[in-house]
């Protein structure tokens, strides 16, 4: 592990460099073209190690990017799972150009954050509390610089991976990765390995070397309230035309306690308690709730009197947006007549899609609402009481390897051995990513998160704690020694 | 009255043609030089009738037109108070261009509708039930071209007015007429008379003549929950971070009960009860609540158990929008950390709009809230557990005119002899304009709409029923002789 270090410490300027040019390809996830320069960036990234690689098609023309380096002798596989792509930037709200990154010396919270930024430093040397501003600095360009370095650290000093690697790069991630089912089956032969390492997220909230066992899985769906056939004055049918705004506020306050807790019959009922050994690896996770908390500006946690890992043990119900009528200088004085709000279900191991969407549509026909598919006709809203549409945008289940696995015990020994502080096991992770595909393949699956959990992915000013870069060269270069 | 009526069956042509070259004009209230140019095509519309007219300037170069048309001999005076400026119209959302006006035989409500669009009738015949649609055809364009038809009947027929007339016609009553105040103090003398006319909104929605002796007041405002500093990561922070999407929708379900009172303490405390003959009036106007509900799709009314008419009476709480996160293609799975909802309550005689706010801001702070008029800072987030900022757009309060007094006696008078049926008398209209301010310079207010009650006015596909429109020029005519 020495030589490793000090390989990524002297070459320090080349590994952000070679990140700062990556992302300075835009790779806005919607647009095909950015996507396939990103794929050929790429490429050129895996190929200056020597690592064969070729692209595999798609019917969106947004290619997965695969490689492959064997080592003779080595007796196992492992599948290494990422994505280059990135969701759209909104430059307007960030601070710099997403696809121009600036280092910073400070992290950009709250208004009485003081700001400076500035480029690479001339003389090669880095504070690791410096972060890198850009889009996909840290979801998840920065994985796959990292574990290049490694491949070049284990190089220098003279050292081979221990096992067959096998690299997959997926172009549509932030889409839920709409064409990863058909590669797989289109190339399962070929993809086949002992363990399916997901090379993306953020650390633990502690900051310490992170490594995750399971996924959750996700529902996505949308609420329209109908109201009439249009918007009406304010003043000449106000007291009279039902709002949709306010019918969608009696809903939303249906679903959910005001103190966060989901009221929904049955929304609980599939959670699979956890094991013994998940539940040891869960009260070694440092406490950071507190730390959250005066990060973010959280007066007190949604659901109180839980850890934050219970709570990614459980299943969430999650607006993630609410249109009705218009605001502010748009705002016009009508009586709206539908109101939408979007959600995300984060689902946790045995739970389906499908059941926890029927029992949320049980949930508000039992409040009172005919439920449709589609936008209601006239005579439907005049037979109907209270009127809703929802539609199911797309879904799939959690993942879980077993803690108590050879795999996941030989995963835990390689990174230990990288890490100065004790790893944080977390037997689920927060997020989603469809990792049941790998599971239904024989693959079992394990997240080796390498972010800082600050990084705003998926959001404005997106970053990189450098820290995290470097000490993700260390941890790859261990993982695929694999001893 | 019946040589008007010949007149305008005579002109019909030329009375639509002239409303649609002024409709052509655009008026977006928010574009200075298109309310400037409507400014000039008015002028030149009263000029056309040898009325003497200026330009009263204002600090936003969005004019008023002064028009004063005197009669020697006459005892009185009237003002009479329009407007030529129009809301934003979004030509996508329409099914023809705003500001080229077309006349169709059928109103388009509901996907069944059937549509067809045609220009003039060459033969100057026009049906009473077509259509006319455009930007301000019905709010208020058509109005100024009534009462210069009326003008040009009775000189048609050899009549003159019997009352001194002085037009005042706004080019911001759509952003609340802000120079309005300063006009009426600056011409005060000028404006002086003995009776304001309100000529502009729409008929009671049985379709008969309609004279209103008041009209509501207003107060505009905005809600915005914070629950933190940044939007957070649903599958990382959920179950933690609190929703600001949630918070609102529970305190905007604790301002109203799904049947639609609203249930602020005190709110409905400052309402006067109707006086004998306001009652009496009431109960004279046609019950239209069935063909309301039924045309616009309307399962039930809001508040159950009373006429509109006694709904028009009560205050109102309408949410205009509501905005948090995102939705359909834009979402993105964040936790939103704000979410605003915008208002505009309609207040009735007596209500003050800053006494109103209190009430509202003094609920808001019973349900455990602390309300702020700025944006939290992080530390202020911290220390309070749920944090609002509500923030006052604008108000002013509502206007009466005693229904025993003996100008609207003689209005009524007037109306009804130019009308077939029996005159809709309301002790107040629900819409809102500042009427105050004529209230306070010693001039009674009475609202004279000229519209059919279905005009879609304020949105898209606003429209004028023609019969309306020949109705008008009766109306005008007979109120100008006040016999």
């Amino acid at each position: 592990m020495e030589s490793i270090r000090r390989y990524r410490q002297e070459h320090a300027g080349e590994i952000v460099q070679e990140l700062v040019s990556f992302v300075r390809v835009p790779n806005n996830v919607y647009v095909v073209e950015q996507i396939q320069r990103n794929a050929g960036a790429l490429r050129a990234i895996l190929e200056r190690r020597g690592i064969r690689s070729e692209l595999l098609p798609t019917v969106t023309g947004k290619p997965l990017v695969y490689g492959e380096l064997l080592t003779p002798g080595a007796a196992a596989a492992m599948l290494i799972y990422g994505h280059y792509d990135g969701v759209p930037a909104e430059p307007a709200r960030w601070h710099s150009d997403p696809y121009e990154p600036v280092l910073r010396t400070h992290l950009p919270v709250g208004p009485e954050a003081d700001w400076s930024a500035f480029g690479l430093p001339a003389n090669g040397w880095f504070d690791g509390d410096w972060r890198l501003f850009g889009r996909s600095v840290a979801d998840s360009k920065n994985a796959i610089i990292a574990m290049m370095a490694a491949l070049d650290a284990l190089r220098a000093a003279g050292q081979r991976p221990g096992i067959n690697l096998k690299f997959l790069f997926d172009g549509e991630e932030e889409l839920e990765s709409p064409c990863l089912p058909a590669v797989l089956e289109t190339y399962r032969e070929r993809l086949a390995a002992d363990v399916m390492i997901s090379a993306s997220g953020e650390r633990h909230q502690s900051g310490r070397p992170t490594v995750e066992f399971g996924i959750r899985g996700i529902l996505m769906f949308d609420l329209t309230v109908y109201t009439g056939t249009v918007a009406l004055h304010s003043g000449h049918f106000g007291n009279f035309a039902p709002s949709a705004a306010f019918q969608l506020a009696h809903l939303l306050a249906s679903l959910k306690r005001q103190d966060g807790g989901v009221q929904i019959e049955g929304f609980y009922d599939e959670v699979t308690p956890l094991s013994e050994s998940e539940l040891n690896a869960i009260r070694q996770i440092p406490a950071v709730e507190e730390q959250v908390r005066r990060q973010f500006g959280l007066a007190r946690a949604e659901v109180e009197g839980r850890s934050l890992q219970e709570l990614i043990n459980l299943p969430t119900l999650n607006v993630r947006g609410v249109r009705s009528g218009f605001v502010g200088d748009e705002a016009r004085n009508i009586i709206p007549n539908t109101a939408t709000a979007d959600f995300d279900v984060r689902l946790v191991r045995s739970m389906d899609p499908d059941r926890t969407l029927a029992t949320i549509a049980a949930h508000i026909e039992r409040q009172g609402w005919t439920v449709l598919d589609r936008e209601p006709s006239r005579a439907e809203l005049l037979a109907h009481g209270r009127v809703v549409r929802l539609r199911k945008r797309s879904g799939f289940p959690a993942t879980r390897t077993p803690l108590d696995s050879p795999v996941a015990g030989q995963v835990v020994k390689a990174l230990q051995r990288a890490a100065d502080e004790p790893l944080v096991v977390m037997p689920t992770e927060g997020g989603s990513l469809p990792m049941c595909l790998f599971e239904q393949i024989g693959l079992p699956f394990v997240g080796l998160p390498t972010s800082n959990f600050d990084c705003n992915q998926h959001t404005d000013d997106e970053n990189l704690q450098l820290e995290y870069l470097f000490e993700a060269v260390d941890l790859f270069a261990s993982l695929f020694r694999w001893e």
